[in-house]
């Protein structure tokens, strides 16, 4: 008797390590899409989870965006039916067109599959992103230039969410569902050509390219910088945030040492030591501004690393100057030896 | 009378920024290839230097890699001549071609430009790299897969090179020297096609096909994503010093405490005490780790992340396991409570 095709072996052996930690009589969701990806993860899982005294279920997102998606999420439910798994949810998510239909989609999905484990009680949801997702979601948050944190990609967890196949490549989940013969759905929208999304251009257009021009190991490179950089970026953060504590002003003292006594009264205001962050290094510095915008209740979306630097002055090149106005109203200013910032006024 | 073109405004208020801390009848050198980069720079010194009081000379490097180097080299010369700049050398380099023509190229050019300097009493020598270099580069460094210091792409300064013109454009310089009328050279080697550099493919198929894809921003983005890795690369490059020297372990206390008496006599060993490590976070272990296999004296170009991981798992997973093989036969090992990194067999 001859072992398992190698990519079904490898999908089982990503899913039996993801999965190693948790409790015998678990539930394990696994979200589907009827892609090769997610199906490839369900068979997996229906595989090994009953052999470590799991349960395995599955939940199939209907977004709604196209058309006869719903018969798709049917066909998809049936085949992780079919495969043993239950309980089996199909839910229908409305898409709210907030930072472009794909973020939007992203938004829904994972609100539902959070509900969908919450209701069940599961302590996992498994979803099916390889190391071309996590490839292509490189380049698109390269694209926008937004430092780490968005360089960093996809984690393989985050709270209830594990994403076993992130060392596997797509076409090994293509070849694992064709050595078992499952049916899988190609979705029209992962199509190149005029309108296609920018995620599927990337896929099909500049990865190609990427792997022509600097060599077959491009996906794998990109995996490699994400995954280094999720790791400097959970440094950073922390000590952003120690260094942010450290540097919150004492309102009581300050008030007193201020001789003007007219500050107070913003709402959101946030008020720093400048001379704590003067002594610290610059890639810490310009991310508790940035938090300290964000407290304040400037949007994310429209703070951008200009706004930071220019707060930043307010710190490095003090030299009494006036206000730094930041976007949606509101602003920095220094003041009485603190750095304060105010969000935009808020409807009263 | 009208001012200036916009694109020479705009080189020489680069180059005036770039040059603003130099004090009066210091010497600059501008690296000149004859390109519009290099000689829009060459121009925009020109114009700027002797107006702060500055001296203003000029160094073509001629690699000698292509048919008719030399007379590329002589007519470089030329034009910073006319353009009033002294002295002006012509260097020719010899290219060793370890890690690749390109890489060849680039030590062999930076050796020549500070033994310049040196030879010359400069203050600095100013580059012509512009913001689509430094996205070029990123990207190269992105298909290496190889961390935020070599995503940081290049710094406006290091030792004596200065690079003014990180924030323009390239087609800036081209419009500069048309305004000025200053003929500049099209290196061939520029040139895309079968055979051409890798980074002239990126330059003329990967980065065009970004932008359609990804938007017009995508240059930009990719140079203000090297600016801030290169902040976090600097923070945590200091960081992971300060964690080295905490983990350096007190050879004569060690050998107190270690029952065997066994180890030492591996040329280049380093000590470091496991459980510091442990509780330092990956983003700095793991750089403390590179530090220290690179100090041992294994080849920086074959040390890779998955060495670091294996040699990383003598900390976060010990079970009293072997010695780890590095590249070059070096080993790490742990063993009386310290993780020793011993370098290649030097030949004695």
């Amino acid at each position: 008797m001859t072992g398992p095709d190698p990519a079904v072996a490898a999908v089982r052996g990503a899913v039996r390590a993801a999965l190693a930690d948790l409790p015998r009589g678990s539930l394990v969701l696994v979200a589907c899409s009827g892609g090769a990806d997610s199906t490839a993860l369900a068979a997996g899982a229906a595989f090994v989870g009953p052999r470590g005294g799991l349960r395995v279920g599955a939940v199939v997102v209907d977004h709604g965006l196209q058309q006869g998606s719903e018969e798709v999420a049917e066909r998809a439910a049936l085949t992780c039916r079919e495969l043993g798994l239950g309980p089996v949810d199909v839910v229908r998510v409305l898409v709210v067109a907030a930072g472009g239909p794909e973020a939007a989609a992203r938004t829904a999905r994972y609100a539902a599959l959070e509900d969908s484990a919450r209701a069940h009680g599961a302590a996992a949801v498994l979803l099916g992103h390889t190391r071309d997702d996590q490839a292509e979601t490189v380049l698109l948050a390269l694209a926008r230039g937004s430092g780490a944190r968005s360089l960093a990609g996809m984690p393989a967890r985050r709270g209830v969410l594990r994403r076993p196949l992130l060392d596997l490549r797509r076409v090994d989940t293509e070849r694992a569902c064709a050595a078992q013969g499952l049916a899988v759905w190609h979705d029209p929208t992962n199509q190149s050509g005029p309108g296609a999304p920018r995620r599927s251009e990337v896929r099909h257009r500049v990865l190609p390219l990427l792997e022509e021009v600097l060599g077959p190991g491009v996906t794998e490179a990109l995996a490699r910088t994400a995954d280094q950089l999720r790791e400097d970026a959970d440094h950073l953060d922390a000590a952003a945030h120690a260094l942010l504590d450290e540097a919150r002003v004492d309102e009581a003292r300050v008030d007193q040492a201020c001789g003007d006594g007219a500050h107070g009264g913003h709402g959101g205001a946030a008020g720093l030591d400048p001379e704590v962050l003067l002594r610290a290094p610059a890639a810490l510095r310009r991310r508790v501004l940035r938090v300290a915008c964000l407290e304040a209740g400037v949007p994310a979306g429209s703070l951008h690393r200009v706004h930071v630097l220019a707060v930043e002055a307010l710190v490095v090149a003090w030299r009494g100057q006036g206000p730094v106005a930041l976007p949606g109203g509101g602003e920095a200013r220094r003041r009485c030896g603190r750095l304060t910032v105010t969000g935009p006024a808020r409807p009263g």
